[in-house]
């Protein structure tokens, strides 16, 4: 899908994306996704290789004819911070401009509402990082947070986990004290960007269409929504917010205001909640053991229990499965997606969970929509944040010009 | 925001799209969009005021300075056909490239399962138009039609209002017997497609960034999705299909084999029922009447009542309102679109339906999501279809270098 642009970029920035996402492309490969002609290409990719953004790799092994060199991003041009702040721990990572990890801070977060006490472990975790290591100049920083983010303001807005942030300029407090330009998002967004760049990564062919949705089953549930190859944030930035979404009308009530939204009835305080009462009835033996042991429940003891053969844990995933499949049914319907992948911490928290939701996506979404719709848990869980962080970074930067 | 297309357009596309959508556009307007030097600019323009594509103005009125003429689609270059089919209708329109409306056919359509006997309707409406008017060539063909579109094969999927249609290859034959390109949609990006080009004619800044859903209410119910100024099938084309989103678990049954979709409890038939029942049980003696008088009351019937001040007749109406609102209100959390636009038939059959439908997104929208959220009928909505048809066929052409 094209979309006309509201200013048409420079032909540096479109090719630099292009190898940005791709990691390493030949002149022949840019001929063919942007359509432009050899004198265009050879002449935009000379400019980046004199400005130093784009260096030239060994030539790919001979396949007969005249070896084609390839194009990367310049690792050495300078660095990138990817900061990647949770409910309860922040990770900072160091890269290089073509993505290799240089150095990690990873530290527990104690109040998170605290601004100025987490603001400072954020620019304490880049300073040294940035000390340490020997990468040139900073390029770019990506930020990940857990919560709504006015992506224009570089701000979060009512956010319920951290209230006290609520409009407080990270991007431009960040932005100041470390001279480089910074780009603020909500976690859920950041993952979605790290399968992007995942997918995109070496892939055989471009594709530039890809049309997924990330989900987010945790403390709070979140989408990303990536929309013909780009980031959906919505006319407000406030796009996925999928956990607000009324899904049992006569449900319990919800920190929102509402009652019967999503993360009421299928968050991870949810599914303690049932647990706990299943522990309490007698429906779990298992989970009565954990909670006596401990005085509460988390989200990996429904897990363990679980996993264990516990009948009354696996129907509490159930049913959280099946209230997070209804929503996501609704969503293939209205947005016809080509993959649902789960992520977050809920997201493995027992079989029963993925293929609830898969049954119920596949029951109530119409035969157009899911005929190659995949559902899946998201791939490379692990790494997808930083990976993400380190793509929020580049692209913007790329797509704002300030790589100059 | 920009998207990394997948072929970067030629620059003659570039401008003739620009040109397409603002209706009428001057040289330094067009360098402002584009981001272009006013060198490039210029030879654009230039090479396709050569080619006969755009034409020159009259200058319009001085304001002191040197006065600048602006530039349109030649008109006179050659002719559009819109076609939109309906389940009852069918209405042709032949404009010229620049949209002025040249002539039209509408017709009646008795069967609209008879895919023979339909076809040969438009092919003859379309001849006809094409036979009676001077206009050049034909250029390109819009055609809407009732049911789920694959875009890429041109062709109805699965259609619950025209089963014998499924996979009929109604691009290929139309644009066979026509000799010219063919785009066919389902009607209501159709429609979303039409108040885009309204939007868009004639403003005076170019936005290119609008996000918003016409939802159209009647027999079924669908949306047409703008997402960033561009039109959003989703993966397969089916995205929008929102009538068979679950809204009442314990719902009624709906003919798509669910049970309590939105279409099986707002469609124009549930209303319909519920309004029979309100006629039977004594509860709307203005809808009894009405029934005893036809045998059968239609969605008119109750716009009437509803109108005279029937109360059961406002109560049918603002608990379709209530299920729409509520589908209306996850999707807004979704997908924080900038505007909210009712369509279709029964849009307008009560005042309580819109404000049904605002309470409700209101109420369940998280703040972010609504602060500049506007919900109101599709404006224009007479002439949505028509324009819509035009807006269709123009873009496609154009995207796909079939103005050569």
């Amino acid at each position: 899908m094209r979309l006309l642009s509201k200013r048409v970029r420079q032909d540096r920035e479109e090719v630099l994306e292009l190898v940005f996402w791709l990691g390493r492309a030949s002149r022949v490969q840019l001929m063919q996704i942007t359509g432009w002609s050899k004198t265009k290409v050879l002449s935009v990719v000379a400019e980046l290789l004199e400005t130093r953004w784009l260096t030239e790799s060994e030539p790919l092994a001979s396949t007969g004819g005249r070896r084609a060199s390839s194009l990367t991003l310049n690792g050495r041009r300078g660095c990138v911070l990817g900061v990647a702040l949770g409910a309860t721990s922040l990770v900072v990572t160091l890269s290089d401009l073509n993505r290799a990890a240089l150095d990690q801070r990873t530290q527990r977060i104690e109040r998170l509402d605290d601004v100025e006490g987490v603001t400072q472990a954020i620019l304490g975790a880049c300073r040294d990082l940035l000390r340490r290591v020997e990468c040139g100049a900073l390029v770019t920083v990506g930020v990940g947070v857990p919560g709504p983010v006015d992506a224009r303001a570089g701000a979060l807005i009512s956010p319920p986990l951290m209230p006290s942030w609520d409009g407080f300029p990270l991007r431009d407090t960040l932005q100041r004290a470390l001279g480089a330009p910074v780009y603020v998002d909500n976690d859920v967004n950041v993952l979605a960007l790290g399968e992007l760049e995942r997918q995109r990564r070496g892939a055989a062919a471009w594709h530039g269409d890809e049309t997924f949705i990330v989900v987010k089953l945790g403390t709070g549930i979140g989408a990303g929504i990536i929309s013909h190859g780009d980031l959906h944030r919505g006319a407000d930035g406030a796009a996925g917010d999928i956990g607000h979404i009324i899904v049992a009308p006569h449900g319990p009530p919800c920190h929102c205001g509402n009652t019967g939204c999503l993360e009421a009835v299928a968050g991870a305080a949810a599914l303690v909640r049932a647990a706990e009462q299943a522990a309490r009835t007698g429906l779990s033996p298992l989970l009565a053991e954990a909670l006596r042991d401990r005085g509460a429940l988390q989200a990996p003891d429904i897990a363990a229990a679980a996993h264990a053969g516990d009948a009354a844990a696996n129907t509490v995933i159930r049913q959280a499965g099946t209230h997070v499949g209804q929503v996501l049914a609704g969503l293939t319907n209205f947005f016809n997606p080509r993959a649902l992948y789960l992520g977050g911490g809920v997201s493995d928290i027992g079989l029963s969970l993925l293929s609830s939701v898969r049954q119920n996506v596949y029951a109530h979404s119409l035969p157009l929509s899911t005929r190659q719709l995949t559902i899946d848990h998201l791939p490379d869980k692990r790494s997808a944040g930083q990976r993400g962080t380190w793509a929020l970074g580049m692209m913007q930067a790329i797509r704002e010009e300030q790589l100059t």
